[in-house]
Order: structure tokens, then sequence, then C-alpha cells
């Protein structure tokens, strides 16, 4: 397949290599991705600034395009203006670090992946559990396989696919499990600090999180050694509140 | 109520003056917003650079907090860390320009809503369909009596409820319409042009876009001059394709 590859930890980090490995002797891959780490942008677009696209290099050949913008620029510049014809499909990350629960909606791995449904493309969103990864052999055994399946059954109109993967050997993963997006959260706070100049400055910090119990939710199946994949949309309505507000004296 | 009154257009807009305006008689609002526009930053967090609060005065008198951020983080700021008690409502907006169809998943005023309901505070995203409104009466007229509403009624965890008013006087509104996320998309492109020293960049451009058909999708009920009022959720779940997806051979 003709497959645009991208991500938000940027062109030079090891997941997006390691997704490239693991597609390019059976698929034409694209890269194009951003040229600096453009984690936690969720669904940001570049308006208000030109965009430039510049060739990258690694280990000495062609490697892709990194792009001055994000995940989602990336996707549409890509889609309706570098690659012609377009992708079948488009692979985000690998992702360093999970997307689960509310997370989710901050990741720019996933806006990558939700751009591409926007613009009618079947799309993949992949992250691993773990900031350093020690293992990408289940990614590259599974997200291959997963691609033909897609080739196969195809995609519904709007939906993507947000996969998550543990960290840990292709033979250790327990199983694939269909998700929904969990309840996850971490419990932020800022600590607030004073620069050599008194005046305030804060970082967000997150130490503890909150624990999905359903089973079925995406943070339950990386906890138990399950590969979790999520079918995820765009469309933010809660189609159950319509009727109620109906009846609201508005 | 105390509320918190958030923008994506920054806290020199005429919008969020606009809302404050609105709901200063009533209420106990605590503008915290971003100093400068932040226009299609999506559901962006601020977390590999420290945050910096400034007090901003408009019109010679204490006005609210300006954040080297975006919607996100002034919402999760204000929440955690500025605002003692936490707000019972975050209003943001008034967005210049409408936040319906596909749209909705890159703006910041709705991103700031969502934040809240994160948070578990109820919330408000206002948007007006023109980028210079000449008319803030029927925003002035319908917010603070939704407020009243949801004071009343609550909102279920989890949802917001994003708000799309005509740019019209209050007097010709011809209603108020519980709608869907609709379809509405703008048809985007890149125009490429040349720097001064012969490099390529690319300006993102729209010119034309997909209309809806449907009455009740968000887009149609401004059309028809209805305020639009859509309740949305940050759980991306599609839960109809959970059983198909079980069905592939994974």
């Amino acid at each position: 397949m003709r497959i645009l590859l991208t991500n938000d930890d940027g062109i030079y980090s090891k997941g997006i290599e390691a997704l490239y490995l693991a597609l390019i002797e059976e698929h034409d891959v694209t890269v194009v991705a951003p040229e600096t780490e453009q984690s936690a942008v969720g669904h940001a677009i570049t308006w208000l600034d030109p965009l430039r696209v510049d060739k990258v290099q690694r280990n000495g050949s062609f490697f892709g395009y990194a792009l001055n913008g994000t995940p989602a620029d990336c996707v549409k510049i890509a889609i309706t203006e570098l690659m012609k014809p377009p992708p079948q499909v488009v692979v985000s990350g690998v992702n360093l670090g999970a997307n689960v629960g509310v997370n989710v909606i901050y990741s720019g791995t996933v806006s990558a992946a939700t751009e591409a449904a926007v613009l009618g493309v079947p799309s993949v969103a992949v992250s691993i559990e773990s900031f350093e990864p020690a293992d990408f052999s289940a990614v590259a055994e599974f997200i291959p396989r997963l691609l033909k399946v897609i080739e196969h059954e195809g995609l519904p109109d709007g939906i993507s696919l947000n996969v998550n993967v543990p960290d840990l050997h292709a033979k250790d993963i327990r199983g694939i499990r269909i998700t929904h997006q969990g309840k996850k959260q971490h419990l932020e706070r800022y600590d607030r600090r004073l620069d050599p100049r008194g005046r305030a400055y804060y970082w967000l910090c997150n130490s503890t999180y909150t624990r999905d119990t359903d089973p079925t939710a995406d943070s339950l199946a990386l906890e138990e050694h399950c590969i979790s994949v999520t079918p995820i949309q765009y469309d933010l309505t809660r189609y159950e509140m319509l009727e109620t507000l109906r009846q609201w004296h508005l």
C-alpha cells in the first residue's frame, strides 16, 4: 500500500524509525513528520504562519520530509499537496508513551490519524507504553498485520484506530483487545517557582492518576499485557443528550 | 455563580469583553485567557515550557490574567491553581467565527470547554458566526439565560455545550436549536510560494466548503438564523464499531 507515515515526537525520533523499518519492506512509505517534538499539541493546525518542508536524511539516505508544523499539518499537507496520488492509509507513531484514557484528547499522534479520517483516508495511531521503549518487536509484528486487515475490511468514513502496545517482546503479548477510550486521567497540578528576578512561573506536573476498572477500557488492556485497539471518531456529539436538552426551557 | 471566562482569540479580543460585560452584573467572573491569539490550537497543552501569568487591565481597571499558553492551559491552571475555590462553570468565547462541523476539532475555544469537563466543571463554548461581528446582543441575551438553566438542570459528567450564535440582533434570532456536530468542512489547499531566496513555503487556504443538509446539523441552525446548542464529549470512542472490530481476525 501507499502509506503516509507521521508522528508527533518529530522526524528524528526512535518511534517513527521503528515503524518505518516495519513497513518499508512490503509498502511504499512516505514520511512527513514535524521537524521537532510536538507532544501534547492536540489537533493544532498552523494557519497564521507559512509552512516549510525540508528533506531529511537518516543513516545517510533519504528518509522523509520535515515540516515546521504540527502532526495534523503534516497529514493535511501530505494528502493535499505533497503526495500525488494521495496515500491509501496514514500511520502515525510510534508515539513514546501510551495514548489512552483522557490523554487521547491531547495527543498529536492521535490527531494526525483523525486529520486523515477528516480527509477521507483510513488511519491508525500507534503508541507504545513507555517513554524509553526497550522493544518495538510487538509493533513490528502487529501493525503490518493490522494494515492487511484494514486493506481487506476497510474502515468506515470518519473512523480511525487508536492502537496502544505494551513495551514487551512480541512473544510476551497476551492478545489483542478491542477497547473503548477509558477514564484513566492524570491528576495534574502546577509547581509554582520564582525566577531569579522574583517573578512566578508554573510547571505542569503529574504525579498520580485515576485507574480504569472496566476490562474493555484501553488502559486495562495494556496493564494486562494486551495490545489495545480503539475505534475513534471526530464527531464529538453526545447524541444521548439531544433529547434531554430539547426538554430544557431555553 | 463563580465563573471562569476564557477564550482562544486572546485576552484583548472583542469577544471576551462582550461576554464579560454580559456576565459581570449577575456573576463573579474571573478572566484567565491567552495573552495572544491561539486560534486553531485545538487541545494543545503546554508541558515542555513553564507558564507565566500576568495581570491585565482593560479600560483602566483590572480585567483578568493573561497566560503565555493555550486555552486548555488557561482552564487547567485556573481550576487547579489560580481560583480557590474553583469555578462552578467555565465559559469560553466569544470566538470570532463559528465552530461548527469539522472545525470543532481544531477549536481552541471548544477545547477550553472540554478541558473544564475533564476537570469536572460544567462548561459552555460560545462562538459567533462572523470574524467581524456587528452585534453581540444575541450572545448577551442568551448566554446568561443558558447559565441559569445549567445551574438549575446541571450537566452530566464529561459533557460541554458548544453554542454558536448568528451575527444578528437578538430580536432577529428565530429560535434555539439543539443540534449535532454536522459535516460542514472547509476544502483546504496549500498556496505554494517562493521566498526571496527561491525556497518554497506554503500557506493554508480555504476557499469553498461542503454544506450540511440535515436540519439538526449545527451549521444549518446558523444558516436559518437560529442559535445552535450542541452537547459534546471527549470520549472519542465509536462504540458501534466495537463489535465489528471484534469480528476481525487480528
